[in-house]
């Protein structure tokens, strides 16, 4: 079960205490429908938000975006430069290169907001002149240089993970999509909560409709999808 | 008075319940503070909730950024084509076309959805490559060849006129802020609402307050500013 606040989004620039209060509304609407697990598929919600959630549902597993990106770092890289890619608010936080640095001392942490990016994937624009102008511009910052890594510290980059790894020849680019499913598959098996067989089924909530965001959506999961209006707000 | 929606901004891709929705309660929440006329200062909601807000406080001069816009177009060109950029709540509800074409039907109107331009600005980024490249590949579709005019259609814009400027040589660029202005000083003036001399305050307020934000405004308005956070929608 997915829930998408478009009515605020882009979460990139809003203010801590309001990230905060939508994530807590957000948590609360899907343990009511039922949900035994909560992902919290945001970095900025992830950074904001993650202890508030936890907190408010102890006996529900709650999984953010960044522990488990910053877990496969530190086990694969023990020296060297690991590059964040984020929203101001993922960047001006500083969690990435905190928790990094809590594993492995020694690993050295480059950052850079990227706030176009989020918009131009949003709009479809990617693989074309517009987005190499974009990206190949985040991607010449000076501190990059010489890095081993680059973590895609936002969960729309997925979509430009071919262009990025194309300019960055030869450094791993890392995405928590893959890193944070395979975690929470761990998860819910170790809590005896994973349903092995039968079928699944998917449903898609947002908090404000348009047909425009439905088009974005099939982007991100490669099929056709309808999406729910549930105004929690108003 | 200013108000600035922070909390749901940008309106460019919310529905139009929404938009409606927002406009109602700011119009409210600025009566409220003694206004004595409401200018609507955003595309998406001119297009929107014009018709809502004015029928809501039926005893005040409510203006949007749209008319006044279309009629100083009208009344300059009498054939020709004129382009429009914009939102794509803007383009979509065709408001510009039907507007102008009420006036003279003879105009030919281009238009252009522009999705990248808001975002791009908000984060400061003109004059440089990448608003370069953005804005050049905006300005390139092919239904803008040979326009006589442009009308920057959504209350951003006017801090990159003279990067467009510059790519449309020869072609007039026209932006609501001072068109809009006039209109409303000579609708103060008939219905003697204006305040003739004495000093004038100014007041800023956002549903969310952020640092970057009040960084952003200042941009806009060209000098220092302090936004005063005013939730009403928690």
């Amino acid at each position: 079960m997915y829930f998408g606040d478009t009515a605020h989004l882009p979460y990139g620039d809003k203010s801590k205490d309001s990230i905060k209060l939508y994530s807590k509304r957000i948590s609360d609407f899907l343990i009511g429908k039922g949900c035994k697990a909560i992902v919290i598929a945001c970095n900025t919600a992830s950074a904001h938000a993650y202890k508030d959630v936890s907190q408010r549902h102890p006996g529900i597993p709650v999984l953010n975006v960044i522990d488990p990106t910053v877990d496969y770092c530190s086990k694969k890289f023990k020296e060297g430069k690991i590059g964040i890619i984020a929203t101001k608010g993922t960047i001006k936080s500083r969690i990435y290169p905190r928790k990094i640095h809590k594993h492995r001392k020694e690993l050295k942490v480059a950052q850079q907001a990227t706030p176009l990016l989020a918009p131009m994937i949003e709009e479809g624009y990617f693989d074309n002149n517009i987005s190499r102008t974009i990206i190949g511009s985040y991607l010449a910052a000076k501190n990059f240089k010489g890095m081993d890594a680059l973590i895609l510290a936002c969960t729309h980059y997925p979509l430009i993970k071919p262009e990025v790894e194309e300019v960055l020849d030869g450094v791993e680019v890392i995405d928590s999509a893959t890193v944070v499913a395979s975690e929470l598959e761990k998860l819910l098996r170790r809590k005896k909560l994973l349903k092995e067989n039968g079928r699944s089924t998917k449903r898609f909530f947002v908090s404000d409709y348009t047909r425009s965001f439905e088009e974005t959506s099939k982007l991100f999961f490669g099929k056709e999808i309808q999406l729910k209006e549930d105004r929690i707000w108003d």
